[in-house]
């Protein structure tokens, strides 16, 4: 059994070397992680240094692959080359990747050669490819193996074979794919019985080059744990996990909410240095300062209307709040449906109806509230007419924005988590704006 | 291999039973779940009726949970009987926990008894933990049997061990969990040997109400693909797979996501009601609107200081806008820092120490560039002085806030991903009017 969850919630403080190794033999890895990420640099990488490979290694794989980088970065080379020896090859491949392409190459260097072949090859694929997320630990065997020769293998390397999930083998005939055999039918079968006649043959393989949303696919229609990964010449060069791809799924979802709210490249934790989490989070808001002052310049057109009916200064940031709120609620549906293969970034018009009928239900109950509000305010029942009907189009304009944003940055290949908000924010604002303050211009002054 | 991934984009239509069991059958359930949301009511349960059971029950199990209960409420209760028993039981549970009352006891009432009881019992669990997670469906054997004993076993009933993972089988004296064995150590053990003298003895376990967080801390820490789950008892009671907690996760963060956005309850897809959709999304649109008043009413407050310098009018939704934007960019940062275990919620003052820091540096950026801005379009500089420096300061309290609310809210049993944005919104939309407008009413007029 486990000890009480209790036990497990250190308050992270002054740590020796040893500390840290005992939180990580004693499986409190997510612990060792947060106590390294209170230190400083320096004591990160003299920590890191002076614990033994192998637990160093476990630390690295559970830290923020950005700051497991930087950690990498500041050890000797050769340190940090005996850290990712002990990795599995797709997370290898994911940290030189991410590494600085000096300390990168360094590293390398003095890793064995066929290792580092393998590490350069693999961390050329797209991440968020099935060569990205391949694993290359696998059994393989020649089609002509019997049972028997797996039963030799498996106990000759049974040491080799410790971290290898062994759910299936596979079966290859000159490095190429032909077969894949449950572990569990050779409890079952004559020890004689060579692969190619017991194997299940023309298994359900993709491409390296096969990208995550496909990948997703096979594995809903599929109750496989794990894929083959072929090369285009039919080559068996690894094994995706479905672990490996829900993980990535649930990283790439996380980055889409983190951009959503303007943290550019998805991923932001709060030991980096301040001046470069400054500079991430400006470069958004830069932008969006931008974008608010375009927006606003609609108000600045219309001075003479907020003079003689300064209460409607009231109502403007009302407006924009609330066609944000409406606006984004169509947003956060669409990247959904989008993720979850409901709609196609093409079904603009379905998406289109789906929310205007929403939004008109949603704009007359807005617009009815405010209106009523500046009505009891101000007792002019036109001032609550024309606040409350500005509110209720543009609430109609906001969800129709909204839900069809997303749909169109995927259309068009930018990312609709990072573009949508702002896009939809500028056009709402400079509408609504537009709506009240010429409304009033008619009907007030 | 695959067929080329085009092939599975189909465009859907109208479309019969043997079309969406085609589409099942030939591994497109994702289409045929595609297909099937665009039916109507009557269209859905008429075709979830007319396929065979193990279809009607492969497409359930790839809809949206919601949907999938909307569904079973509709058939037959046989028919919705056989399909959830085709079902996985933790998939099975989670249905009948989704389901309405009475038709989740008509379904219950036609299910065998021991199934009906299981699935009662299984769903009364909370779905986010170790019990709720978990699926019954596994192997375990008395410590007494030998090697020779599981084989029979497995060949006896190779049938029904079909669709369980057998990665590990449990041990057990009396239903009580004693023991794990990996299955290949079973092809090198000799025959005759008992369990007991070859398992791996005090395995670890969870206890059913472990939490999601607890378990997430496990596999991280461990390498297993499942772990046994145990009764206050010590009896073996199901195994939580790897993949079920990703899965669970991932689906966690994306409700997150929705309900940050203003999506309550997590989850919205758009062949809902439109009555229901409008119903859900104003109940957090109106609470917003109540909250945009009341920051708004700072503003009426100051309709003199309003009226002699009417350009802060342009200024009012910036400064609203900006603050809001740099606010949810420290929630964001928080709440991926809460779910990563990065942070505990009580470090309320590292966060701030961390925020204010990046804080004052965009402050000063911003209120740079819109006191500039104000500076360049009305020649004044005291209105570019009132302007920037009121958004420079509140900045720094949305950044504080926005760091600080979700730990906050996290301490305090309330949901941050719902709670956060609204709170941070009215705060600083408050602050920043009412500094600006006091400032002007003091410096400018």
């Amino acid at each position: 059994m486990l000890p009480d969850p209790e036990t497990h919630t250190i308050v992270p403080g002054p740590t020796s070397v040893d500390d840290l190794r005992e939180l990580i033999e004693s499986d409190a890895v997510n612990d060792a992680a947060l106590v390294l990420d209170r230190m400083s640099e320096d004591e990160r990488s003299i920590a890191v240094t002076g614990l033994p490979t192998e637990a160093a290694a476990d630390l690295i794989e559970h830290l923020v692959e950005e700051q497991a980088a930087e950690i990498l970065e500041q050890l000797a080379p050769n340190v940090a080359a005996l850290i990712l020896e002990e990795l599995t090859s797709d997370v290898r491949a994911d940290l030189i990747a991410e590494l600085a392409t000096d300390s990168a190459s360094q590293i390398l260097d003095v890793m064995s050669p066929e290792e580092a072949e393998e590490t350069k090859e693999l961390s050329r694929y797209d991440p968020e490819s099935a060569g990205g997320l391949m694993v290359t630990e696998l059994l393989a065997f020649e089609s002509s193996t019997t049972v028997q020769g797996v039963f030799d293998d498996l106990t000759t390397n049974s040491d080799l074979y410790r971290d290898i999930d062994v759910q299936y083998s596979f079966v290859v005939e000159n490095d190429r794919l032909v077969g894949v055999l449950p572990m569990r039918d050779l409890f079952l079968a004559k020890r004689s019985t060579p692969l190619r006649e017991m194997m299940i043959k023309d298994p359900i393989a993709v491409r390296d080059d096969t990208d995550m949303d496909t990948l997703e696919d096979v594995f809903d229609n599929h109750h496989f744990l794990g894929i083959p990964v072929v090369n285009p010449a039919g080559e068996l060069v690894g094994v995706v996990q479905r672990t490996a791809m829900e993980h990535a799924l649930a990283a790439h979802d996380r980055s889409d909410y983190l951009k959503s709210q303007g943290i550019i490249g998805g991923e932001e934790i709060r030991s980096l240095p301040v001046a470069e989490r400054a500079r991430r989070r400006l470069s958004w808001l830069s932008v969006n300062i931008l974008l608010n002052i375009v927006a606003a310049s609609v108000i600045a057109m219309f001075q003479d209307t907020l003079s003689s009916v300064i209460a409607l200064a009231v109502f403007l940031p009302i407006i924009s709040d609330m066609s944000g709120c409406s606006g984004n609620q169509a947003v956060a549906v669409s990247m959904r449906e989008l993720s979850l293969g409901l709609i196609r970034p093409s079904e603009l018009l379905r998406v289109w109806g789906k929310e205007i009928s929403v939004g008109t239900i949603n704009g007359i109950c807005l617009g009815l509230l405010v209106g009523m509000a500046a009505f009891l305010w101000k007792g002019d029942p036109m001032l609550g007419f024309v606040v409350g009907s500005a509110l209720c189009l543009n609430t109609m304009v906001a969800v129709s924005i909204g839900g069809m944003v997303p749909l169109l940055m995927k259309r068009f290949g930018f990312d609709p988590a990072i573009a949508s908000g702002p896009i939809l924010t500028t056009i709402t604002d400079m509408f609504g704006f537009f709506l009240v303050l010429s409304m009033a211009s008619v009907l007030l002054v």
